[in-house]
């Protein structure tokens, strides 16, 4: 028998703000995320980054658990939290500022030949990804936690992004992207045993437990997308359009066979294939993708202007995410239609208990 | 006993496209709406009105129904309508190219003291709005349906409106905005008796049983709203924030006491109120309101670009709507807050039936 869906739902789903990780980088990818990249004004020093820290992670426990902010101007907007959650990441001068050691991988990537990089969607000192299943939520926390910040930085760009809405797929369901395909099967997340090993950074002195944001705006050209066949399109990925499996056959978790000839000799999936070049011999290239649709106002005379956030999570940026990044630059079928017009860095420390705020082993030594 | 949510709560809802009335209308509002309008090419005549027509309208009946568009070029996007919904609405210059009459109402609104309005906001030649509860099938909705229009019109307009998530709230909550205020509580929605009276148009021509869509982008001053107290506020609505009940009493649905006062002697409700002055002595200055918030990149230094995009129907916005919004204009507390930049009217035709397109009885006689 059908049963009715509860009137709330999801509305009052809370996901603790406080333990070992920022709730962000483990939690079921919610529906809606906006990337917000601060930059910080001149005068703020190490204190100043200490009390804005405490005022973000306090304000950050109260909003994810339905309260209001401490200064909340619209307590009302607060009560649905819908899974909402907050996470920080900081950019070279916020760690410099606060006296801490810089990552040797913090800061911008090396320059890549398929870059059309804008400033303004690029880099950044402290990034705040807040997301939530509600947009009312998201619209609400984002502007308290932006009030937070105003005496201390300011916006340098927000990107909002989305999945499928909660409840709209059955939980569990790969999300596609805006070009129609399956995107995430094979992905080391949270439930991955691989996941620790790869994201999560060991010795890392304040960063211990904590890993790294890479935040690539990547256009999509959905028009010329378009005008190629599904042959053609499923062949630049190597795998299906409608189920997610790999061109030599199987579900969307049948590994690919890369060895698979087709009657004339030529591999199944293409060499030169997204998944082909994406996939490198060594297991240490490899991180955790996190990213969301995004779909903005098209400029004059288009149509859409739209595309993907990719965001990944790794221990180390450069030995992780570059040399992938590298390999699809130099040789992706893929790049004819996908551009990164914006790329960012952060270092995301550890989450924090009750009492606590997240950067306190960078701010309190 | 807590029931859980089934894995694929609303993704499947479907609400019919074909019909007396174009869904729109009476649907329950849906989480996410894109308002958009577009502008017709020079060369576009009544014929090509007739066949884009027919191509939007048999797009948005598959589109609507979980079915891919006729050239859809992602079919694995149309799968979950949640619950889908596609209206359009004609601006002037259409209907005179289609050779129609057009009402004496259908044009610029006369200007307003408080109009701050934007070119880039205002007017258009087609409307479209295109409301789901899910992003990922809106995203791809609009896309497909401009697509259509591609030979025959350009985008003029995108206004991205919100409410809160299938799901994550009570059905039948009243929405609230993001100054925080329980917004369409008065309102003869299709539930109430007065709803066909003021809304539908009777011997109309062409747009018999049809209505009208008044669009007014207004900006609202949430940093400014901020600094006001709560006792300022809820004077400003003549309405409590907690529950939207009117600061004489009751619940939110109870009728505000227009003559009651306080212990000097001032009205409780200001005369000045926007609850005060929005309510007319006439009953048929009334309308079905029925806007979405919205939440924009912020400018530069700013932290907020928010407001409503305001959206009402009535038969007719001369005698219905801008007697209203002249008094509103003329004094109402919450001006201080609100600034419309932009406004636009459209000719909602009624809906049709299967075979059928909407604006067949005004583009073929
Ligand atoms: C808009 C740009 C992009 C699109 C549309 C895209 C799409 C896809 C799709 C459809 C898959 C196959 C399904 C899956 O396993 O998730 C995939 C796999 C993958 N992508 Fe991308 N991708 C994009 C950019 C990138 C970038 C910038 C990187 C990293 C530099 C990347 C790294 C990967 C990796 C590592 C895989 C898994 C490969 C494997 O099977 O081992 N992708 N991507
Ligand atoms: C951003 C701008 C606006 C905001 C924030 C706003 C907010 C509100 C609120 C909080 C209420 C009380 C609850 C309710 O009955 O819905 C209300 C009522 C109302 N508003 Fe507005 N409003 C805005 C613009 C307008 C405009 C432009 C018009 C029409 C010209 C309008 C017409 C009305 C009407 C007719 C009522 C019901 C009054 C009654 O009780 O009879 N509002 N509005």
């Amino acid at each position: 028998m059908a049963v009715a869906a509860p009137e709330d739902a999801n509305g009052s789903m809370v996901v603790p703000f406080h333990g070992p990780d920022q709730a962000g980088l483990t939690v079921r990818p919610q529906a809606w995320s906006t990337f917000l990249a601060l930059d910080l004004l001149a005068e703020t020093d190490a204190d100043g980054l200490r009390r804005l820290m405490r005022l973000l992670s306090d304000d950050a426990s109260r909003l994810t658990s339905g309260e209001p902010a401490l200064a909340d101007s619209e307590p009302e907007l607060a009560t649905r939290p819908a899974r909402l959650t907050v996470t920080f990441g900081f950019g070279p001068a916020f760690v410099a500022r606060a006296g801490g050691e810089v990552p040797a991988w913090l800061g911008p990537l090396p320059a890549f030949a398929v870059d059309r990089l804008e400033e303004a969607w690029s880099h950044g000192d402290l990034l705040l990804e807040i997301a939530s299943d509600d947009p009312t939520t998201l619209a609400h926390a984002t502007r308290m936690l932006l009030k937070d910040t105003r005496s201390f930085a300011t916006v340098r760009w927000v990107q909002r992004g989305f999945r499928r809405a909660h409840g709209s797929m059955a939980n569990g369901t790969t999300m596609r992207n805006l070009f129609g395909q399956v995107d995430g099967t094979v992905n080391p997340g949270p439930a991955s045993a691989d996941f620790d090993g790869l994201v999560r950074i060991r010795d890392g002195g304040w960063l211990t437990g904590g890993t790294s944001l890479v935040v690539r705006r990547t256009a999509m050209d959905l028009e010329g997308w378009d005008r190629l066949d599904r042959p053609g399109r499923e062949a630049s990925v190597g795998r299906r359009l409608d189920t997610g499996a790999p061109l030599t056959g199987g579900g969307e978790h049948t590994e690919p066979d890369f060895e698979a000839r087709d009657a004339v000799g030529f591999p199944v999936i293409a060499e030169f294939s997204h998944v082909r070049r994406a996939r490198s011999d060594d297991p240490r290239e490899r991180f955790y993708r996190r990213g969301y649709n995004y779909d903005d106002t098209p400029a004059p005379g288009q149509i859409s202007n739209s595309g993907l956030i990719f965001a990944c999570f790794q221990a180390d940026p450069l030995t992780q995410f570059v040399p992938v990044q590298q390999r699809l630059s130099d040789l992706d079928l893929l790049n004819e239609w996908t551009t990164p017009i914006g790329s960012a860095v952060f270092a995301i420390p550890p989450g924090c208990d009750e009492g606590g705020f997240v950067g306190q082993t960078l701010l309190i030594d």
